[in-house]
């Protein structure tokens, strides 16, 4: 497949934003071979998150249109661009909308993942290489997202923002490892980093916080209080090794204060997967002092303050943050796949609905309704 | 000398506070036997910290009064009270403001020194065993401060405010290690935990800030920044290990992005010793992104708030408080004397003044002076 496609440009469906809010448009579009330091990749499956939806709801931010969307996906590479050594075409990847160029400060610090070169950039719409679109139709360009741009039959993506993953791993599961659920499972098991036999609270029971409570699970977490305000999530949440439910809405006093009462003076650990800054505030409230340590994961509004009393932090309580769940794309998804597959991590949970890519925009409404976690879009009939 | 005493009422010279500000009158009180689980202490040495100034103005508190102030002291063991088996007269001995029970959660974790029975209480003046005072001048109590009052020469003080030492150490030296001087080392060694090479900037270069720079260059650091609004302590500093200083009256941006410009994003740690609330923020966002850590140590204002943009805490900076350089009082601080002893940690440095125990208001006039960094006060002639 690669030799006869390879340094040509590929004409093949792509779903198409081309206005805020307004429903993609499958289209013929025409993907240029790869540059330097980039692969075209062949898409298998991609699913649907949370950020897609707020960027092409344009809300908050400047709008950037037409763009193609998508940043969860699971393919194979099809070509490669000048100077990559490390993908040859077949092999089975996933596209991160976030990178690591294993050169600069970030990528050398056991630390960091906020690679300097490729780290997440929501107004580039272009390639790092030419500042230019792959995509076109008619010659008329679409913007990429987040260097991915998985709503298209095909792709190019800096190398850096590519996971060379184990060929035997099923695509249409593991394709969901892209952001979300790493994102949750590696703010627990990264950051958080529960002890065994711990407390952990998880704020938001979105697809994120399900992955931070599977992380506390696989921790070995004793109990994992999920807070949500909607009580339909908890029913769910059990699955995910939730063991004890708190909606704030049913208490008139703090939710920090409501925890700290059931765990006697806070939980050991809390993820705040929400980016409501209240509930960031309370996730670092509610954890205990002398060892609590809080990590926010969800993405705050521009404007938001993160307020507390300086006390809190004098007395021993820790606030990290974390993005991507601490993982280095290229460096540890491929370990993350093999949890999977060694049965350790459970990724069928999280995926509640599927349809073809022709019916791209129904996943938009579950996600819309709140009705589905992840719905995996099959690239191919 | 135990044996003469233990029992009995010892009448000797205490330096009591009456009035919130005015000079201390030495004064012939009488110090009642120690209690169950209290030593009675022969106080050598005490120094003068600046949380003793604080209580004795009384601005920001409940005032107590009449109070015996002092809690950075070293000293011998006179008697022991009931179930006292750690400890026995004639053991050399560092009481410490807060305590250590052994027993509670905070005491058996590894991360906490915050003991929910001894932790520093300010407004408690008298012993936890009956709720009295062992201090009185003719039969009129005198209220204890943090559980420990050095500026006398026999003091009570619960057993786990007691760290027992190696009766080799000069005690006229190792007294500064009750309080302010590990309070810094340790935010910096156990807290901050600079790798090797690496930046630290220290906020305030009181004795608090020398000692956590003392930190930075016992670990190794490459540079450690000095930031104080009084420009004079840079000279001082270097003795510390300071590197390079920083006046933020000198700039007309803030001092955080005048230490991201010098190193190239941001330190790799900070230390926040002054308590001011803008100073705090300041040592939070100064942190490099991806692995950036912040300790706050300086107690703030009750009506401070710390408020920061969430995003800081997102790119992966971690937020942490300490008390005491999260120190167990009677588990680590012998260790911390030992490193006296084998001189690797300076302590000459920290003492500029010393006075006989007949005028002891001349430390708190250098203290307020801002002339001294440690004054020792010599309680025997």
């Amino acid at each position: 497949m690669g030799s006869s496609t390879a340094g040509k440009v590929i004409r093949c469906k792509a779903a198409v934003a081309w206005e805020a809010g307004k429903p993609l448009v499958i289209e013929e579009v025409e993907v240029a071979p790869p540059q330097a330091n980039e692969v075209r990749l062949k898409i298998l499956f991609t699913s649907l998150c949370h950020t897609d939806v707020y960027f092409w709801e344009a809300k908050g931010q400047t709008p950037l249109f037409p763009r193609i969307f998508g940043h969860e996906a699971g393919g194979i590479v099809e070509s490669v661009g000048e100077g990559v050594t490390d993908l040859k075409p077949g092999d089975h990847v996933l596209p991160v909308f976030t990178g690591e160029c294993k050169e600069c400060s970030h990528c050398k610090s056991e630390e960091s993942n906020m690679c300097d070169l490729l780290r997440i950039n929501t107004d580039r719409g272009v390639m790092l290489n030419d500042g230019k679109s792959r995509f076109s139709i008619n010659g008329q360009p679409i913007y990429h997202f987040v260097g991915t741009s998985t709503f298209s039959e095909y792709t190019v993506v800096h190398v850096g923002c590519v996971a060379n993953i184990n060929p035997s791993a099923p695509l249409d599961k593991v394709c969901v490892l892209s952001c979300g659920i790493s994102t949750g499972l590696g703010a627990t098991l990264n950051v958080a980093k529960p002890p065994k036999g711990s407390s952990v609270a998880i704020f938001g029971l979105g697809a994120v916080g399900l992955a931070a409570a599977e992380g506390a699970r696989l921790a070995g977490a004793s109990r994992i209080i999920g807070v949500d305000l909607n009580s339909k999530r908890f029913i769910e949440a059990k699955k995910f090794g939730v063991t004890e439910f708190v909606n704030p809405k049913d208490y008139d006093k703090p939710v920090q204060e409501v925890i700290a009462e059931m765990t006697d003076g806070g939980v050991d650990r809390s993820v705040e997967c929400t980016g409501n800054i209240n509930a960031m505030i309370s996730a670092f409230e509610c954890v205990h002092d002398g060892w609590g340590v809080a990590v926010l994961v969800g993405v705050p509004n521009k404007d938001d303050a993160f307020k507390t009393h300086p006390i809190n932090v004098l007395n021993e309580k820790t606030l990290k943050g974390t993005f991507f769940g601490n993982y280095k794309p290229r460096s540890h998804l491929p370990s993350v796949v093999e949890m999977y597959m060694n049965k350790e991590l459970e990724l069928e949970k999280f995926i509640t609905h599927e349809v073809p890519f022709s019916e791209i925009n129904k996943a938009f409404e579950y996600m819309l309704k709140g009705e589905s976690l992840r719905c995996i879009i099959r690239m191919t009939p």
